[in-house]
């Protein structure tokens, strides 16, 4: 087809998340998950992060590498709708889009240079580990932030979280670095969606460690940490 | 390579602009743009649409057709530094880049459907016309608007602006449905740098005219107005 074009990775995250179930449906949900942007040789000359650390934040440009789909599907239905509703796919974030490219902002924390390869840390992202990074671009505050976008249903759920009920003896098995970031990623909530089912039983990896846990009502209570 | 993937347009964007010379810089800058993204046939299906119009602001991911180069330079020199300092490609929204993927905020106006064709139509592009467009993504602003962002060098120049002179008998020239977004663009300076050259005469060409115009110091003077 016309104005078909080939893109390749550039880089690699590395994050605390091995499979999809858990990991935050946006970017910045959870500012304290942190993550490494591994880049690929080719593109680790420091010339090329001139100047990187002076933005706080990037976009980070990527492959919905576990979305992969033939066809194209015109709906979806967003997990914070209920899983039930319906909304076109250009009016959704969804992976399940005509090219499976993802969007997300994060904060940079860092820029390393480890035997030939460069290495940004950063904090508040939303991707499954090892994922295909295409870009990284620098966020531009006064082209990017609309805070008073109107964002539908976006919106509504933009303050949702879940209390966390997380025992001593388990939170002490998770190493202290981690603990932070895994009560916020369980606090937004990693249901595929607003099931309500207090004896379901849901196990979500991260960070080498299956947490297990229940939701009821608003209260999410870890019921089990097995380390993988 | 592992991980490459083949991306095709979505839709393409008709803008004002049939070159690059003279798109404002970032998108935003020029909000009274308008550019409206038609959308190929087999993903103008209404439902596909569902809910946009409740998104104030949309995301464009978009092919930098005019910027196809091969080769990878880890280094690029942004207009808005005067053209002449070095930053990071990862530290700059510059086209010359890996994977030559733009990104775009713009403002939706409304979403209409013409012979079995989805059109949305949008203020603030500084797209060049008939860009392919890969993805259109509603704008989330809890997750994609960070108001204290630190933008770097882009910081210092979001205010810079040059005084537009448009004598009457040229302005009368321009239909006046597009005579606002000519000179909101002509004061984003469409120079390629700050160059310093009072007598130099540029020529912009804009919605089928070519426009002629000087700048000294701040002021910018239109000198000529040419129906194509």
């Amino acid at each position: 087809m016309d104005n078909e074009r080939i893109i390749s990775p550039i880089a690699y995250i590395r994050t605390d998340f091995p499979d999809k179930f858990g990991v935050p449906r946006q970017s910045g949900r959870v500012d304290s998950l942190a993550g490494e942007i591994v880049f690929l040789p080719e593109y680790s000359a420091p010339e090329a992060f001139r100047g990187i650390e002076e933005f706080s934040h990037l976009w980070l440009i990527f492959d919905f590498s576990l979305a992969h789909r033939e066809g194209f599907s015109p709906t979806v239905r967003p997990p914070r709708l209920g899983g039930n509703t319906r909304v076109g796919v250009f009016a959704s974030r969804s992976p399940f889009r005509p090219n499976s490219i993802g969007l997300s902002s994060v904060k940079l924390d860092g820029v390393e240079f480890r035997d030939g390869v460069a290495v940004l840390r950063v904090k508040g992202a939303d991707l499954v580990d090892n994922t295909p990074i295409y870009d990284v671009k620098p966020y531009i505050p006064y082209s990017d932030s609309h805070p008073d976008a109107l964002g539908s249903y976006s919106d509504i759920h933009a303050d949702y979280s879940l209390d966390v009920v997380f025992p001593d003896d388990l939170l002490d098995i998770i190493p202290e670095s981690k603990r932070r970031a895994l009560t916020d990623t369980l606090s937004d909530d990693p249901r595929p969606s607003y099931q309500e089912d207090a004896e379901r039983e849901y196990v979500m990896s991260f960070a080498g460690f299956d947490i297990g846990f229940r939701v009821k009502n608003k209260t999410l209570t870890v019921t089990s940490v097995k380390k993988l």
